[in-house]
């Protein structure tokens, strides 16, 4: 059974990394979101790109989620002490990474050739694809403070400002990675993580072709917020702001028109009849993965499901 | 009494920090090579710059000369892990100053600018300059490479290649930075390190109207080559490989124009009749600085030198 997982950073990469022990690393194909991306100090920097390899390579940090494990903090703690701007951390594991894509990329490589050969390297051997390798950005329009980067909006405003709406810079422009249509098509499943819908899958499936792509495939997707709240991120808070009450409900409406079937936290087994009313199946369930065992488990759980009733 | 010193990289930096250590602060300045900087990973790097500033700053690693003190290389050890050029190494504390004075410049400061606020914040209190805002770039005709960037040259080929002749990319594009030509018109000496002639100080000479500046003061010039040997770096090599025996007899001739008084080590004192026979004075003395006292020595052994024999 080939699987194709749509993800954008730490919830994504956690069920991600479900998958991977789960499966061989040959049917399962991750697709992940680049909105995110920005530069900084003349540095391409690929978030969920990276929080999704370093899961999948065992080099994240088991604490945060993003990041690397064994960090170290020299070159910032000398970027501050010149005065520079620290809002956005750069690790020295990490800066090793972001340096190599960026002379990569400026060599002519692609984002999606630089990312398959650094998970050779770190010996990841399911398939990552970055959704794009244009550039996308998404620009969150805010009450406070106006448009912003998303990293602005997200690390160095911290989530704080009201959120209006989103724009995805580039995205008419963009091109899916090449190959990634065909990942779609060969795929018995697509799973949508449990990522923030607005700013981690929406980018990915308004690229060109890939909402018609995944709307031939049955689809599962797990809600990320559960009892109301998103586990990490502004999810939740995102939906309250755009005047949606933020919900299992809220992300079956979001996906409605991809008629997935919707994995639901068991504290909202009470939204599955909702839920159905809107012809989508649910599967209720344990989708908190406190640790990689759970990861696992969530991902089994799915793949059960999913034998017994969507084959 | 007001000093002016053109300086390369490692033995400029040892006798800027000499005269550090023996003259005010405000009647120091020091004018550094910039045509050994390049542009490694989308960073610029600025080497001899760095090497001057962290020298002054107490930063520099005392075993090596340039780079920093205490350094670590976890970026570097992850480039190296993704395949990526390695011959160029960029240590944690050091690649905080790169990454930083690269945010700086794409917002459109000037390098003088910027080696000015890091100087105050790394506590250098003497005036540092560029020797230009505009970027010269340094090229080595070689035999068997042909034409290479210095860093390429003097890092990557480690001075192997045989040297045909020099190339100062950009030179008649570039200024003085600014400020510079006024503190050697206020100067009451100028001295010339014991750096390599023909890539370290001829950059900085050959830049419009400083040669002229410079050839209205007194000039006190130090031979980097002591018993036909450079203490470090290809400057020896360099004038056999350009068919002229090295020697401070050599540096004599190199900087004859300038009529400076010549430096020379106490192993060429059979060397001074012939260095006076071009017109120049003098001064023999250890010019050897195995430590930071020695620096300190030689540098009041010149102050000394040019209070008896040059006021």
């Amino acid at each position: 059974m080939k699987i194709v997982a749509l993800a954008g950073g730490v919830g994504g990469a956690k069920l991600a990394h479900g998958f991977a022990q789960s499966l061989p690393s040959k049917d399962l194909t991750i697709i992940v979101n680049t909105g995110d991306d920005f530069e900084h100090f003349g540095l391409y920097i690929s978030p969920d790109l990276d929080t999704v390899c370093y899961t999948l390579a065992g080099l994240a940090n088991p604490t945060t989620g993003w990041g690397r494990r064994d960090e170290s903090w020299k070159t910032m703690e000398n970027i501050q002490l010149l005065g520079g701007p620290d809002w956005f951390r750069l690790g020295d594991l990490d800066l090793g990474v972001h340096l190599e894509r960026t002379r990569r990329l400026k060599a002519g490589q692609t984002l999606s050739q630089i990312t398959l050969h650094f998970c050779r390297k770190w010996g990841v051997l399911q398939t990552v694809f970055p959704m794009s390798d244009q550039p996308v950005r998404t620009m969150v329009n805010t009450v406070e403070a106006g448009e912003l980067g998303f990293q602005e909006y997200f690390v160095r405003e911290r989530c704080q400002p009201q959120v209006k709406g989103f724009r995805f810079e580039g995205l008419d422009q963009a091109a899916p990675a090449p190959g990634l249509l065909e990942a779609i098509h060969q795929a018995d499943f697509v799973i949508i993580c449990p990522s923030n819908p607005w700013v981690s899958i929406d980018p990915i499936l308004k690229l060109p072709g890939i909402l018609d792509a995944v709307g031939k495939k049955k689809v599962i997707a797990v809600s990320p917020i559960i009892a109301g709240e998103a586990i990490k991120g502004p999810a939740a808070k995102m939906y309250a702001e755009l005047g949606i009450q933020p919900s299992a409900l809220a992300v079956a409406r979001h996906y409605q028109r991809l008629r997935p079937a919707l994995v639901i936290d068991q504290k909202d087994a009470g939204l599955s009849d909702d839920v159905n009313k809107l012809g989508l199946e649910t599967f209720i369930t344990n989708t908190i993965m406190s640790d990689h065992t759970e990861r696992k488990r969530l991902a089994e759980d799915m793949l059960h499901f999913i034998g017994s009733n969507l084959l």
